[in-house]
C-alpha cells in the first residue's frame, strides 16, 4: 500500500511541478510518467486521463496555497487589513523564490490554468473559479473585520474582496509577463490603499 | 500577388480566431492549414513557423485592438478619467459579444498568451509585454489630463496607470474563469472610484 500511495503521489507532484513551470497542453502524460518514473499502466490505475490528474492536482495546490499562505496570512491575531497585506507579501515571496530557483516568474498556478483552458475544458474552469471564490472568502472576512474596527468605510464587502482579488491576479499577470516579481512591489501599494478606502490602511504605517 | 496576400492574410485571420478561442498548444499547423485552407507548403513559405505566425498575429491584434478600443476611448474630446472608463466599457462590449457569439468569455488574448506562454517563449512574452507597455501610454496620458485637470490628487500617473491594466487583466481573468462577462460590470466601479482616488470619477455621476 505504501508503493501504491507513493506513485499516485509522485505523479501528483510531477504534474504540479511540471505543469506550474510550463503549461498544462506543455506537459503530456508520457513525460509525466517518466518523470515520475511510473508505468503507463499505472498512471491509468490512478487517473483516468490527465484531466483527472491534474484536477486532482489542482485540489492539492490549493490545500497547499491555503495552509502556507491564506491561513497565516489571515490569522486573527494580525489587524484586518494587514492580513490581506500580508497574503499579498506572501505571494511575493513565493514568486520571488520561484524565480530565485528557475529563473522564471511562474505566477498563480490557478490563473494560469484559468486563462489556458477556461474556453476548452469546463471541469477544470469551474473548480479553479471555486478556488478563487475561497480565496474571495478569507479576503471578505477580513474586510468584514476591518469595516467593524472602523479601519475602512462601510462598503459591499464581497465585491471589494472580488475587486481585490482580481488585482491580486492583474498584478502576478504583469509580473509574469515582465518575468520581474518586483512588479508586484511596485504595486503593492495600490493594493488596500486605494480598492478599500482605508485612510492609513497599509499595515507599515499603522 | 492578390492571392499571395490573400493567403497570408487567411493564415495570420484563422491563427487570430482559433488561438483566441482556444490556446497556443491547443492549435496545431496542420490544422491552421486546413481552416485557412492553405497548403503546409504555402504556410512555410510565409512563416518559418508557428511561433512566427503567431507574432504576426499578435502584432495584428493589437494595431485591430488598438484602432477600435484604445483610439476610440482616449479620444481627447471624452474628459480624461470618461476615457479610461470608455476603454473598460469597451473591452466589457467586446466580452459580451464573444460570448453571444461563440458561448464562451475569451478574456484578453494578450493575457491569454502571456500565462500560457511566458515561462517557455521569451521572445512571445517581451512582444506581450511591449503591448502592454503601450496599453499603459494610453492610460498614463488620460491620468495626466486628469491631474492637470484638477480631477484626480498629484499621483505617480506610471504607477498608477500600470494598477489600472492589472486591474483589467484580474477583472477579465475573473470573468473568463466565470464564463460570465458580468463580473466585468460588478467590478467596473471600482476601477476609477478607488484606484486613481478620483472623488466624482465616474462618468455617469459627472
Amino acid at each position: 500500500m505504501g508503493h501504491v500511495s507513493d506513485t499516485k503521489e509522485r505523479l501528483l507532484g510531477t504534474a504540479l511541478d511540471l505543469i506550474y513551470a510550463r503549461s498544462y497542453a506543455g506537459v503530456g502524460v508520457q513525460e509525466l510518467c517518466e518523470h515520475a518514473r511510473v508505468k503507463k499502466g499505472s498512471f491509468y490505475h490512478f487517473f483516468e486521463s490527465k484531466q483527472d490528474l491534474v484536477l486532482a492536482a489542482i485540489d492539492r495546490q490549493w490545500e497547499t496555497g491555503r495552509a502556507r499562505i491564506f491561513d497565516v496570512a489571515f490569522a486573527k491575531q494580525l489587524p484586518p487589513l494587514a492580513r490581506i497585506e500580508r497574503c499579498f507579501d506572501l505571494f511575493y515571496e513565493f514568486q520571488c523564490a520561484t524565480k530565485a530557483e528557475t529563473g522564471k516568474v511562474q505566477g498563480c498556478p490557478f490563473g494560469n490554468l484559468a486563462l489556458e483552458l477556461s474556453t476548452q475544458d469546463r471541469v477544470i474552469r469551474q473548480k479553479v473559479d471555486r478556488i478563487f471564490g475561497e480565496m474571495m472568502t478569507y479576503v471578505e472576512g477580513a474586510l468584514r473585520d476591518a469595516v467593524a474596527a472602523g479601519d475602512i468605510p462601510e462598503q459591499d464587502v464581497s465585491r471589494t474582496a472580488k475587486a481585490l482579488i482580481a488585482y491580486k491576479q492583474g498584478v502576478m499577470l504583469l509580473a509574469k509577463t515582465r518575468n520581474d516579481p518586483e512588479v508586484m512591489r511596485e504595486l503593492r501599494g495600490e493594493f488596500l490603499r486605494h480598492l478599500v478606502g482605508g485612510k492609513a490602511s497599509l499595515a507599515g504605517k499603522r
